[in-house]
């Protein structure tokens, strides 16, 4: 049986507070199928054009989950759904429709972390497959089976030709990079191509440093860095994080960013003895900035704090936009969804059910942050375009929101 | 000027004792040509017969590094000065002499990091390339030198074709694979091919996870995996670490380890308001285990606790053997070299000549490993090949050892 009280979803300032005290039962198994998973559709610019859009892959990556979770899947199985409905939107800048590189060609980066067993897999400029996050997802499951014939290690991560040749090995077929093209990355590609031609010959007088410094201030500031994103806990207390990405558009090729990027792009930890709450998180933005600063990890160890709200500001102001690992950059582009969750005695209906307190907030620093959540028992998805407040500066201030939801499980 | 009195190396059990109080003009500016480095050839097994080769090679990266410390190279350069040397050596596990992958090709990882400027580069599944480290150094200078054209990030992670493209494009010269196999390298490829074979005939008609299990016992336990690397202290306190490696043998092409992977290969962070020593890491072994278990990073953060023989303990034991991430895994094979480094006050000759103390370690649960360390006030490296006490295990025991060095600087 699994019952749900609405998501209360609050604006800035909010204060999450956490009012059930944590139960000391923890031998008990607690059992159900439902839960709740927070998405996002990247941190970066979302036009009020699109935000439709966004807003409808958003809704239909929580109901993806949430079918999961419902039919009895674990967080990480749930996560992998959502990302698959993320990627194959041509809106998103992930497998279908994501950036071009300089040689017009996609090169998709995705990682997924099972906070139950803590694995992990990831591939890092993979070409050619329709979703980067299954063969992630399969190099995490591949792994849990244990060695390989004479005693190999099994890979965690694989970049490249050789994490095409592995996926398709492990029966994900291949697909024509055409299909994964759309008209609007293409144009995009084109428009971008011409752009930094412009930029190049405008500075062919000035000397190496000068022309960085003076074509630095367009376009970067706030493009489509959409890196997508979900975080999911089931109804057993489990979390999973993942995150997929066709990375910087114009990259160069064989460049990987954040999303490929242990403890960089996502993060999800079970509590166990040595921490109080379980915690997923998965980030968006610029992947230099998101793997310099390690956010993933660092908002996960934040959220063992006793005010999730205040711990999560600090770790976006101190970890990310004032980060000394990023003393040289003027703007740092980021976002973050974050959830933790722990299980409450307080207002139980009786002794074999068990309440989930499920906290969950994003922030960024980016102009625009695309999320959407759901719980099982919700019949739809809520989905938000969080925007900085109006006249503060993307890179250097940020938005913080979020909310409480709580879910019931009972016990065998 | 730069005096230095001699390191003192200690067996265990000995405790690293800072009896120099850390100085609070940290105003002025110390300056001087010198410095320290330790570096390895791998944590792994070291046979007897080639223990003179190891510490030749090791003795002859340090010789490297001091020769640019002492023509005024800031920490970072002499750091990548030991790393070519070790690569260039036909006996270690990174550039030339790599271990060859599933395919019979050579495909390396290589990363640096600047503890002054906290810049970061790397590359994976790298082929056709002598000295790898050189790629990921040239990729934290150009960072360094802030945006590309129309405003782009440069990266800081680049693999496969693309980083070889990158290289030959910023002058790095390709170099056709043929040179980089060696005899033993292509006799170890045929004897493990072999054994792979028969491994996989013999279980045929095993279930898949029995066949797993079964051939688990062999080859994996210690074998060669060494990953090499180094970690640097100038004068000024700039600490500066690299690691390279050809990865483990037999893996699958584009699998990428730790020796690309931020904050699990290397580790530098100069000592700032926030950190009160400086830390240098690089490791070595599984590449699964060290990635899964940010064990570059977790030394780092160790190291600033008082007592940095106990600390390294502690972490090895705790975030590695016994580590949460690595909870399915019998045998966790791995090891490291750390240092770091403050300024003190005591016995100075003058107000104007300042001591900076260092204290070096290294660990490892792998049978052995061979390290070498040397000041730029010594005519040559001290070498050492430590190996677990007799009668334990590799995977589950740790070897621990280290010393103290105390370097001397004039202020400007």
């Amino acid at each position: 049986m699994a019952s749900l009280t609405n998501c209360e979803e609050q604006q800035e300032p909010f204060i999450l507070s956490n009012s059930w005290p944590k139960t000391q039962e923890s031998d008990k198994k607690w059992k159900g199928f439902g839960g709740f998973v927070l998405v996002h559709a990247g941190a970066g610019y979302h036009s009020e054009s699109k935000a439709k859009e966004y807003k409808h892959v958003c809704k239909r990556a929580c109901q993806r989950a949430v079918e999961q979770l419902k039919s009895g899947a674990l967080a990480v199985e749930a996560v992998a759904a959502a990302l698959v409905e993320l990627e194959d939107s041509p809106f998103t800048n992930a497998g279908m429709g994501s950036n071009l590189n300089l040689s017009g060609e996609i090169e998709c980066d995705a990682s997924i972390m099972d906070g139950k067993s803590l694995h992990y897999g990831a591939v890092g400029a993979i070409s050619g497959i329709k979703n980067p996050i299954l063969v992630a997802n399969r190099l995490l499951t591949e792994a849990q089976k244990g060695k390989l014939s004479a005693g190999r290690i099994p890979p965690c991560f694989l970049v490249g030709q050789g994490a095409q040749d592995w996926a398709v090995g492990h029966g994900i077929p291949p697909c024509p990079s055409e299909k994964l093209t759309t008209k609007y990355s293409l144009s995009a590609y084109k428009r971008n191509k011409r752009k930094m031609e412009l930029a190049e010959n405008m500075d062919m007088g000035h000397n190496q440093a000068k022309r960085r410094r003076l074509s630095s201030e367009n376009e970067n500031g706030s493009g489509c860095l959409d890196t997508v994103g979900a975080i999911v806990v089931d109804l057993e207390g489990n979390v999973a994080a993942a995150v997929s990405s066709g990375g910087l558009a114009m990259k160069h090729p064989g460049r990987v960013g954040q999303a490929a990027h242990y403890g960089c792009g996502c993060w999800a930890e079970n509590a166990s003895d040595m921490i109080s709450y379980s915690t997923a998180v998965s980030t968006s933005g610029c992947g230099e900035h998101l793997i310099r600063t390690m956010l993933a990890r660092e908002c996960s160890s934040a959220m063992q704090s006793e005010d999730a709200h205040q711990a999560l500001l600090e770790a976006m102001q101190n970890k990310f936009i004032s980060s000394p690992f990023l003393g040289s950059e003027g703007r740092v582009l980021g976002g973050v969804i974050v959830l933790r969750c722990c299980r409450c005695v307080e207002a139980q209906p009786s002794p074999n059910i068990q309440g989930l307190l499920v906290e969950f907030l994003w922030s960024h620093t980016t102009e625009s942050m695309c999320v959407g959540y759901m719980s099982a028992q919700d019949s739809k998805a809520k989905t938000h375009i969080s925007r900085l407040p109006p006249g503060t500066v993307p890179g250097q201030s940020l938005a913080i929101e979020g909310g409480v939801c709580r879910l019931m499980s009972s016990s065998d």
